[in-house]
């Protein structure tokens, strides 16, 4: 049986539970806390900086994966100097583990991406805002997820802080009529596999929502998402499910705002939406088995996150024969934690993603 | 957190992991090895005939549940007086777990059911033997199971064995035009769901494929079936899972064959065809959580058993993008064991089969 280990302990290693249980993989997670969302896999609680914790959690297991990017890349490079097989590989992480890196590998690939430069002083940042007309989104290289590590500013003492720690990446702040993701997975052998683009609706930059497919499908919109997918899955060498964040900007352009390199928040949909899912496709791509169909199962499926509470009080009052399903990652209730989400599907999508929400109401009111 | 405890460690337990985690339910199991079905969540291997064994296991989890019929009735009933939660309670697993007793009650409660009788000597079975047209069913009161404990027979020298350890149950050989299997969840507190009755086709005893709908829906017997279903789970108290065997006979009566409380195999279609799983369905009734919706997803869906071996190499043999979904239950391959299934989705009822067929055959071939 193959062993499949992943670093870190998030819901992504915890979704990934059921699928590797019905492709008969063992699954065995390094957590960073005995209360991990993925504890009932954890056979390792450690700290992923550390190179003795890492691959000792790693001699035994066939193929190393993640729940996040923010594994050391030379912690990555020792593994694979060391004859395990990692997937996504060190090469590919190193571009989705650091903005500014990104940035300027998509733009050598020719990919389209918002205006850029790079800011090391507050001279830089003030230079960049003035050539976009005093207002530009400014992100820390390294270690954001969900809206932490980036600011929209209009005045360089906003990232005072960051230019002392470091470069600052400065982006356009882009006009965009919507914001799409492209969910793309690859095998090491190069096959590919691309779900229908889905258009991500965010709040104070937190992923929100999630239509699958976005309601662009069948326009040139959602073919160019998917080439693009492809051009990127494979000019980087991606193995394993690639997320990729797009503007579609109002004069019809796309243009990539983030890359993630493992199982996403835009691709949760996919669990009830598609034949199969990103987390049994991640699982797959990694082990080499040949990839799962990515068609849709219902014309619509919408996900709602849940920022809130997922108690028993909750659940008795779901409606009696719900068809909305719930996804909890048996978190412990804070502020603004995303503590869940529910996926509903169905032939219309307006009615759909009025169900959703109706559920993730009921988890998401005051706790 | 709900814990729930599950007694055996096979595929039914297995299948219970996925749910369990996205419902944030905690999953235990008291396996009969090491090396068991649902080794993932094993937290206690032992000896379910043993008391203090069960006893243990069961004293720090929420609800007591089952992965097959075999534990004694003392010991379940033991649990309950100590005041532990038992799903489905002795009162109904003693109809399950015991043939004659499942008649008797089914009969009582104006059920349909083969002719039958309780024969305690080659006499009484020469008897049922004769007024029968020769040839009958035989079939030992417990244990059983897979076809297992169940004998054609023509001549009471083929069951003289059995009569020496005990009553034998006695029934006429049904002339079925086909075989269904109506599938139903209930609640402590008395909500029912039914799924669409399916079809079953069985070899050697051992169901082979499973079609959802069975091509009778919107006809009286698909409402005669959920209606028995309803009545049976209602009249018996069952909690959790009720899957109901029935022969649908050439003059278009069901009478009921079999019973069985917990998740089965049946049921494993409603994985990819239903909204709710039966499985997930099970630990919402168990822990008393509103049930959830028993639609199909497709038109049609079809499971196919696999008996054979599931190897890293067979899997490399799946089309890209298959849309047939594979379930491993991760044991040591054994000539005739059941190792897993597949279960293709699709809008025709034959090319839904022939798809599953085929990925079954991959698996299936000698080993």
């Amino acid at each position: 049986m193959t062993v499949v280990g992943v670093i870190g302990g998030g819901q992504l290693a915890r979704m990934m539970i059921g699928p590797a249980v019905e492709l008969g993989l063992e699954l065995r997670v390094l957590a960073e806390s005995d209360n991990s969302s993925a504890r009932d896999r954890a056979t390792s609680v450690g700290d992923y900086h550390d190179l003795d914790t890492v691959m000792k959690f790693a001699r035994d297991v066939d193929v190393i994966t993640f729940d996040h990017e923010h594994v050391p890349t030379d912690i990555i490079r020792e593994l694979e100097n060391s004859g395990i097989a990692v997937h996504p590989g060190s090469a590919p992480l190193a571009v989705a583990q650091d903005k500014i890196v990104m940035r300027q590998r998509l733009t050598e690939l020719g990919h389209p991406v918002p205006n850029w430069a790079v800011a090391l002083s507050p001279d830089d940042v003030t230079e960049f805002l003035s050539s976009h007309g005093g207002r530009a989104v400014a992100k820390l290289p390294r270690g954001g997820y969900d809206g932490k590590g980036v600011a929209v500013i209009s005045d360089p003492a906003e990232v005072a802080e960051w230019l002392d720690a470091g470069p600052v990446l400065m982006e356009e702040l882009v006009e965009f009529s919507r914001e799409l993701a492209q969910l793309v997975a690859r095998r090491p052998n190069g096959d590919i596999a691309t779900w229908p683009v889905v258009e991500t609706t965010q709040v104070n930059g937190v992923c929100a929502e999630v239509t699958l497919p976005a309601p662009v499908s069948g326009t040139p919109i959602s073919e160019r998402a998917a080439e693009l997918g492809h051009a990127i899955a494979h000019g980087l060498g991606v193995t394993g499910v690639l997320a990729i964040e797009l503007f579609e900007t109002r004069d019809g352009r796309l243009l990539i705002n983030e890359l993630a390199m493992r199982p996403h928040n835009s691709g949760h949909v996919t669990i009830e939406g598609s034949i199969t899912s990103q987390f049994e496709q991640h699982l797959r791509a990694i082990t080499n088995v040949p990839l799962g169909s990515t068609e849709s199962r219902h014309p619509w499926a919408v996900m709602v996150n849940v920022f809130g509470a997922m108690d028993t009080e909750r659940y008795a009052r779901l409606d009696p024969l719900s068809d909305v399903k719930v996804h909890n990652y048996g978190k412990d209730a804070r502020e603004g934690r995303k503590m869940g989400h529910v996926t509903a599907t169905g032939n219309d999508a307006a009615d759909t993603a009025s169900r959703a929400r109706a559920v993730a109401g009921i988890f998401s009111a005051d706790i």
